[in-house]
């Protein structure tokens, strides 16, 4: 296995200049200091070339071939052959896009950035409307390079989500929306009927996050190999599966906002945290797809953080801490706020029934912009139009509408429906413990979460990127994605706390 | 210049990816979790290689001639002739170190490291001593691969002080010792007549914190370039000219231990910070040798840090922050408190005066132990007799004695000259300052530092590493480095404190 194991060297060179440029991009989201800027972006350019050249040079194309060769027959569920798979996968994606392009597609996102801080500000789509053409030209172009069977979305898709198709995602989306709608609108005329105005109190910041890391430690998100830091955005970044750092941000006025969003990312890095020791460094320790991680986060966010057990556990503890804004709060006023329903323009800020129809229209609107059936004239009109179809809103203008989201002045398109694949995913996966385990909801409500990560290191965590995430969620369930679990979450959960 | 500019550009990469190790290294010192250790190691030696490698490519050293061709003729001061005389130094010495050489004192050092700190802990000389050989075995052939013209010390010290000969050390030394050790005789013998006693009391840490970043502001360390953060060891260090970092340490029990210390490595950012900006990101962008940066560093410390008129400008400030510890404590006694002279063990505790004795001391027995005329066995005798007789005293340990510096656990030999180099140049550089500018004490006095620090931009700092430190001291004072400077000063500062 000689081949094999040169491979192995040269993916792990790749793999530790990878790591060293996500120190970097951490750094200059938490510490560097302003003078830092032009500096940083070079030395980030440089790692990330150095990277690309090294990993898609002929010598590794020849590597990954006569290591392929050596591994005939090799076993499909040892590391060597997922391995295998994973960098032939990533090999071809990175060697169809051509220098130029990726150049292109950085620059124009350098700029774009700007642009769209800037329209957003100044709620003006126009502003950003020839940075949005030119991300939809960039993709088209990309999606032409990676080669698709059906449509070009299929080749965008396949990058957040790999093997995914843009035609399941359509058939999920359609039968989940069937049924999300009317569930919806049922609330939506409740919900007047939840309180949740003691929320939005002054909460002192330092004993936010006093609490906070206690929650985030308890669930299991393990210090000695990771910390939380502050950001103007919340992300999780991996430098090895030993240091999973996340980052969060706190707003005094709010008690939940840094508190889920913590719970969110420590349950990201929880999933990169629990990958098999003997995977470290190699290609296979890193999720498998944005669809799946987003499952661990939401699944700790919501299904956990936001479950009636989890609050009978920490809700004293809470009003200990903050006992002039809480002690009169009961346990249930609080449960029922904190899953307060309503629609509302913002995506970040939707609620767990909500959510998944702002991601509908987005992956309408950029399946149309891709395909050319809506232009980018057109397309704020057709977000407000879906917007009304599906929530019931008119953005008063784009700032709330079209402009709110970063992804597409970063180029990603095809990105915003891992969120709700997550979110399926993640009702899906807790429904399959639960029936191995039935005990977790009593567990959780004495504050122990071992039984539930345990299982999801089991099924999830522990094999990294062996396995493509549908193929995984099926080992894990038995089944494809699919939406019963997570309308099943949704009724019992919403229909308690509305009444319906 | 087609070669030169190919020439930059490559020195630009291996540049950028240093300074990416550079980040890895302060993460490594600041934030990184305990788990990161063994990725962080992988991370910081593959960016290593990869640096090492480029530059010492043959690429490198055909575009390093070429360019060296087309630049005959160049003026000898501009960056472009600076640039190719300091590649071409770099490089001879890069390319003759061989990588198992390389290799294998970078081995040494990390294990010599954790019997140094076991040898320290347990002060048993027996444990670190095989480790001191190998080091000194791997100096010597260290020298060999350099070559020298006198003595091998002569290329170990090269490394830290460019040009810099045994013999003009030994000579500013030998005259140095002479004039030193009356001095310092006469003033142990009144030691007791200063009173520090008031400097340890508890000092709040976070008030020692906003004290020390407000003083290092007003000096000049520049914070939107830079940033202070906690360590174990104090350090510098630069990501560019504009993102020089520092770090402290705060101890409760002394009010002098973190200020001087952050004045110390905020002497030493303020050089790099002023380093021209048109030097950015080349091989020039940095000090010019370790002696320079230590004049910078001492400068604030002790030469402006320690004046009594830079405490006439931030002593009311400091007991309005300390007003329990300080109220009663007059400017007069806080003065001379914060300059008491006594002989002690430690070189890192030790006061101006008694400082380069300390110094001496290793450069004697460094001597020794690389031309042989004292052996391991011998070194921890000779070193207690260098104590004896110089500072009159004997450790009563080897902890206190020979094991005390980190520096040979690191393979550093040549390496301690530089911090006495250091001081005669500080206060050398602040004599000609004063010559031109005789109003820096009354500024001081009134808390400005401008014209002293603009003094030192122009006639230092702007140059980066464009011309050699024994160069740079002639073209700034107009002659080479000498002692009257520096003993002038502590003749009028200790003989007022002290009445002699």
């Amino acid at each position: 296995m000689e081949s094999l194991q040169k491979l192995k060297a040269r993916l792990g060179e790749v793999h530790r200049i990878r790591a060293a440029t996500a120190v970097l991009r951490w750094d200059q989201q938490t510490y560097m200091p302003p003078g830092g800027t032009n500096a940083r972006a070079e030395q980030v350019s440089t790692l990330s070339r150095l990277a690309h050249e090294l990993f898609t040079s002929e010598e590794t194309g020849r590597l990954l071939e006569a290591a392929e060769t050596e591994a005939e027959g090799l076993d499909y569920d040892s590391d060597d052959a997922a391995l295998l798979r994973v960098a032939r996968r990533d090999y071809d994606l990175a060697v169809k896009l051509p220098p130029d392009w990726v150049e292109e597609m950085s620059r124009t996102a350098a700029l774009a950035h700007g642009e769209w801080v800037k329209a957003k500000e100044e709620a003006d789509y126009s502003i950003f409307k020839p940075w949005l053409a030119k991300m939809i030209d960039l993709n088209l172009r990309k999606a032409e390079y990676l080669g698709y069977e059906d449509c070009p979305y299929d080749a965008l898709l396949d990058e957040y989500e790999p093997g995914m198709k843009t035609a399941q995602v359509r058939e999920i989306f359609g039968a989940l929306r069937k049924e999300l709608v009317p569930l919806a609108q049922a609330i939506f005329k409740q919900a007047d009927s939840v309180d949740d105005s003691f929320l939005h109190q002054h909460f002192d910041v330092k004993k936010q996050e006093q609490f906070a890391i206690e929650v985030i430690r308890q669930i299991g998100y393990d210090f000695e190999r990771g910390r939380q830091d502050v950001s103007a955005h919340p992300f999780t970044i991996a430098f090895s599966i030993n240091d999973v750092r996340i980052t969060t941000r706190y707003e005094p006025d709010s008690l939940t906002s840094a508190l889920f969003s913590s719970i969110h990312e420590a349950g990201h890095a929880m999933y990169e945290q629990g990958i098999a020791q003997e995977l470290e460094g190699s290609i296979l320790a890193d999720g498998t797809s944005l669809g799946i991680h987003e499952s661990q986060s939401r699944l700790w966010e919501n299904i956990v953080g936001r479950s009636r057990e989890f609050w009978h556990a920490f809700y004293p503890r809470l009003q200990e801490i903050f006992p002039d804004q809480l002690g009169d709060v009961k346990l249930d006023a609080f449960y029922r706020a904190i899953n307060k329903v309503a629609p509302g323009y913002i995506r970040v800020d939707a609620d767990e029934v909500s959510y998944n129809l702002h991601i509908m229209l987005r992956f309408e609107l950029e399946n149309e912009l891709i395909d050319g059936t809506v232009t980018v004239d057109q397309a704020p009109d057709a977000w407000n139009a879906k917007m009304d179809e599906f929530l019931g809103l008119t953005p008063p203008n784009d700032a709330l509408g079209i402009l709110q989201d970063i992804h597409w002045s970063m180029g990603a398109i095809g990105y915003f429906p891992t969120y709700s694949l997550g979110n399926l995913i993640s009702a899906q996966l807790y429904d399959r413990a639960l029936e191995e385990h039935p005990d977790i909801p009593s567990e959780i409500e004495r504050g122990e979460f071992g039984t539930l990560l345990g299982w999801m290191r089991e099924n999830i965590h522990h094999h990294g990127r062996k396995y493509m995430p549908t193929e995984l969620v099926e080992r894990a369930t038995g089944e494809p994605i699919q939406i019963r679990s997570f309308m099943g979450y949704l009724r019992q959960k919403f229909g308690q706390i509305y009444d319906i």
